[in-house]
């Protein structure tokens, strides 16, 4: 028997290591693209499942954005019973709204969160995770933005985080499956193939190599830290009345005002730093100001000691 | 009379906003190398010192590590003279602890640090951040180390941290200031000369401009949570029981055991986020660990539901 391949044994310890809570029976879908990433994660699964007796299936969703697309998805379909995973390929009319990469991203996993399952597992790497910190990075808009992914996110579960897009594609390589190459990964009309063909080489070397190890690593403390805070804004009682708000640290009162305006019904992809600071205002530096116009068809008012939320009128 | 140049105008605002507890007769010491943003911040403060009657010098450091470093101080002193500012140039020398960066950083702070002064103010601008949080990025040892600089620190401020580097040459060249350009700031054989170089303008061109300020913005926020943990965490009592340690999150309880180290004496710019999850694994992973060895010359051990800190032996 030849040596187990070093990446394989990596792969399967993560998904052992992601999905320690689950028994058996348990229903696992890997979510599967065609790319190295998810044929690799499907790959060591199905190891991983055989002996824990979860019951695995994979989901293939066709955005039907490329010429042969369904292509890609019945060779992707092959290489999984070749694995011996049954394999569904749902087909998504995929929208506009926010841009081709949003929508598909909209209409994919509106797919994956109605699986029937305990656990769907989705292939982003540490190279994916880096790069999903740059783009946060260039937005700016805070802490929140270069939290990055998390590895555990209500059914959803990323076992990769933490291996190199390397090592899935070495997983391919030593258990003889064909991915696909997408071609949008290297289109330079798409920021995040800028970022990964651009960007990263120069902040390697510029940085002194592992610049993506490093920039996962932040983002883990980043999401770590901020989840704390988080769950200590949310456990804050009295959230609209000024003198409770003006005592708080600056970095709780925004939260505190993130979640009474979600709660209000703010539009939370829109909801920007910029509200939250004209918010703080009516707190920390209140002279009459009227209210503040929120995305989502909102406002935030001060009445007396208290701030509230109205619905603004429509057409108003 | 010309209208009042925008970027001197940013500058003197700046130097308001940032000074603004300041009285009357408050002594304010400028820091000045002779580049255009030291030169830039002795002139907007020249101007706002002067209205609000505060007491102002500089202080040039002559690091002696460049041909011509005297020069360089003797020429940005005439400037400064030209201006109106009293200047002293301190020459010191420069050891080799931890690189020729940080030993110049070193000898400049000890110098700045022993100033008799209310405010020493230091000419670090916004791209002087944004290119502080990468170099920390490519660490990857944390929020901290995303933080940037604050903009206030014990004596230390910062006006500038929100003004371009190119508004500060702006403003030396509407006030007839001439400013030196650091041979080193180009130098590929300094990191950040390299971020500044190379970095920047791919970073700006593939996140789609404005990099340097969503950099910045973001690094604001970063430092804003993790004061606000740091403060939540100062506070927590019995901060070696190991009950009290399990019971908080792990943002917070890497926060007190950095706090309890660095008392016991841990050197502070060695001791990592490595170092602190050995320590964590005492409380949370416990199986008869011996010693967890910090750098410094201590170590933590745990003594039944306590953690505890010990001297390392001389030579053991």
């Amino acid at each position: 028997m030849p040596p187990l391949d070093p990446a394989v044994a990596a792969g399967r310890n993560a998904v052992r290591a992601a999905l320690a809570d689950l028994g058996p029976g348990s229903r696992v879908v890997v979510a599967v693209s065609g790319g190295a990433d998810s044929l690799a994660l499907a790959q060591v699964t199905a190891f991983v499942a055989g002996h824990e007796s979860w019951d695995l299936r994979a989901v293939i969703v066709d955005h039907q954005l490329q010429d042969g697309s369904a292509d890609v998805a019945r060779e992707a379909a092959k290489q999984l019973a070749g694995i011996g995973i049954d394999t569904e390929v749902v087909a998504v009319d995929v929208g506009r709204a926010g841009g081709p990469e949003a929508a598909a991203r909209s209409a994919r996993y509106a797919v994956l969160e109605a699986q029937d399952a305990d656990a769907v597992l989705l292939a982003h790497t540490l190279d994916d995770q880096a790069e999903t910190v740059l783009l946060g990075l260039g937005r700016g808009s805070g802490p929140r933005s270069i939290a990055g992914m998390s590895p555990i996110n209500g059914i959803f579960r990323r076992p990769f985080l933490k291996l190199r897009r390397t090592e899935t594609e070495q997983i391919c390589r030593a258990t003889d499956l064909a991915w696909w190459v997408d071609p949008h990964n290297s289109d330079p009309a798409f920021r995040r193939a800028r970022i990964r063909s651009e960007l990263m080489p120069v902040l390697e070397d510029v940085l002194g190599g592992g610049a993506a190890e490093a920039i996962a690593r932040t983002a883990e403390q980043v999401r770590a830290d901020g989840a704390c805070l988080d769950d200590i804004a949310d456990a804050i009682d009295d959230p609209l009345n000024v003198a409770s708000l003006a005592s708080l640290a600056p970095a709780l009162r925004s939260r505190v005002l993130r979640r009474t305006a979600l709660a209000a019904g703010a539009n939370p992809s829109e909801l920007s730093a910029a509200h939250l600071a004209e918010i703080d205002r009516l707190v920390t530096d209140w002279h009459g100001q009227l209210r503040i116009e929120l995305p989502g068809g909102v406002a935030c008012v001060r009445v007396g000691d208290s701030l509230a939320y109205v619905t603004t009128p429509v057409g108003g």
